[in-house]
């Protein structure tokens, strides 16, 4: 793990929010952040400049998805993989634990291992710890994960108390197997909406000093109102001088209540995944390109935005996603990053002018000027 | 019609090829030109500025899918094709005809007009040449196309007959319903594989001095030899300070074979639809990256091309068809547009050269040298 591989640079003073900076050989990440998700080692139909010129830093891959399709060990001999996808920048892998607990047939859990069967050909997989971590280096992201137990929620308390002790012991045993220096292992807070075992589970891992921090398990179905909660009573038990990252958050009013609460990294499909269903983010709400009354608007999405979609009329946005043309997905996804990348732009500027407060309120006043339908009568 | 719309810069002294240029107001074309097929108004998958690096200059786009969906009304009113799709240089249209009577299902056609059955939503439409005029006129390319009968091959020769010498009526009445000037439009020879049709529809239209001639319903089954034989006793009788667009061709080869029978625009969806089916184009030959042999294959797909997919190791552009990423058919999009393009400047320069027959020799010599699987040995 090189160090000093974060560097807090200001806290807002109203509001407590931080202002960072993750440091890795693939270069600099200015926090609070938000990873684009490559789940296969692209962002779905956007080549790396073009996520580059979005303003994105760093994203995120999955181990669950490589290491079954392509596989690991052929990403390793291409030479890992940001040569493999040619992203240059920083990259993130999840350690699949996410994924087995959602997408795959999983067949057995116990301390040794989770057992699934592959969604891609339905093989038998054994992910333990030390695998999880073995993969990852294969992979040879700049941050890696530790491998957790995922339930889903609600569930017993005894079930959220075992997974969460189990995602303790699993943080443990993947820090003893790691071999590769380069690389910053984070752990992962979990602990559903026990408050007591959230902040167990924060305290037991903070007192094994990894170089970073996730908050794990959330964003499964509970209110974000739960969410920021859990968030708040759990940000204050983290080591204050490592990064904290809130795995698959979220939506744009989600990211700055996170950030408020002391989060500096973000990841979610939301972006990529609502633009290419032909939803678009703003700064006035969101707009579903689809709607009739686009036919014949010739206005940008949004005047202020930079992104390769807003050259274009409205009307033909709604035009290639009525004639099912994948420019329309492929546009909106460019717009939609692009937004969350200005977006984080403006939560960093406005921490390191002790204004994050004001900054989230008109935010939110905007945001909910907007009617659902779109445009907010602009 | 802007005069001078075509000018005829060189004849190659070996094979008669031609070097020549379109002169329009959105900018040159220079020719031999190959245009990219942007059905729907769009080319799939790419945005404009990545098309321009492609090194196209002119695209096509489908009358018969536009006045569909969106309607020729609500481009008109974002202001014409240009504009509602951003792409800033030379559109070619063609007239709805080869579409009409290959997609849509045709339930009349007389000397009045077409009557067909959108496929989009099943109403009743009827194409007059009047109307495919006016739906041009409202699009606003840069060339337009008169209507023709197209039937398919083989047919009985009255039926060719029949229908070349309506596509001459057809085009005569085109001539007339137009009212803009400036735009330019080009007859179509018909006449099937019977070469007194093909010679006789050619010497009609060209008295009637059309800024532009094509050559269409050829690459609809036929061989390639016929196909040539066709144009070799075609061209001869279309004016030599004229444009000569052949409709629909083709493979790299057939290419070539046009442009030494004084053929000097294309358009085909070959490079787009195959590169979205996972077939690139090389110089040595085809090359099928969900091929296995490429699993592990570090090398790009062709060490000279300058397009965005040769940047990535063939593994990955495998990886992504494998994992059906949209990345993969847009990259290998761009990399078939940008082959055609390095192909047709490599025609163009041999032309100025005089060394065309040379130049043909050698591709074919080096398509030649591939296997069908792919790489020939690289």
């Amino acid at each position: 793990m090189s160090d000093p591989f974060f560097r807090l640079l200001h806290i807002d003073r109203q509001s407590g929010a931080r202002r960072g900076r993750l440091v890795t050989v693939h270069g600099p990440v200015e926090t609070p952040a938000f990873m684009p998700v490559g789940t296969q080692g692209t962002v779905k139909g956007v080549m790396p400049e073009l996520l580059r010129s979005t303003g994105t830093q760093m994203i995120l891959a999955n181990t669950y998805h490589l290491m079954l399709r392509p596989g690991e060990q052929v990403v390793a001999e291409l030479g890992g993989l940001h040569r493999f996808a040619c992203w240059p920048g920083p990259i993130l892998t999840d350690s699949g634990g996410f994924q087995i607990f959602s997408l795959a047939k999983l067949t057995r859990v116990d301390d040794s291992a989770a057992v699934f069967r592959s969604h891609v050909d339905g093989s038998v997989v054994v992910l333990s710890p030390e695998r999880a971590v073995a993969v990852q280096e294969s992979l040879g992201a700049d941050v890696i994960m530790t491998l957790d137990h995922v339930i889903a929620l609600p569930a017993p308390r005894e079930a959220v108390r075992d997974a969460m002790q189990r995602s303790i012991r699993w943080a443990e045993r993947c820090r003893l197997a790691q071999s590769r220096r380069d690389q910053s292992l984070f752990a992962i807070v979990q602990g559903g909406l026990e408050e007591d075992l959230r902040v167990r589970c924060a305290r037991e891992l903070a007192a094994m000093d990894f170089p970073g921090y996730a908050v794990g398990g959330l964003s499964v179905g509970e209110s974000a109102k739960e969410m920021y909660h859990i968030l708040e009573i759990t940000t204050p038990h983290l080591p204050e001088e490592k990064p904290r990252y809130l795995m698959g958050v979220g939506r744009p009013t989600d990211l700055l209540e996170a950030v408020r609460r002391g989060i500096d990294l973000f990841d979610c499909v939301m972006p990529t995944r609502n633009g290419r269903n032909a939803m678009a983010f703003t700064h006035r709400g969101p707009v579903r390109i689809r709607n009739r009354r686009y036919e014949r608007d010739a206005r940008p999405l949004e005047n202020s935005c930079p992104c390769p979609a807003c050259q274009f009329p409205r009307a033909y946005l709604r035009h290639l996603f009525m004639a099912k043309e994948m420019l329309g997905p492929i546009l909106l996804t460019l717009h939609n990053i692009t937004y969350y990348q200005r977006l984080m732009r403006e939560v960093r500027n406005a921490i390191e002018a002790d204004c994050f407060a004001e900054y989230h309120q008109e935010r939110i006043a905007h945001w909910g000027s907007a009617a659902t339908d779109g445009t907010g009568g602009s």
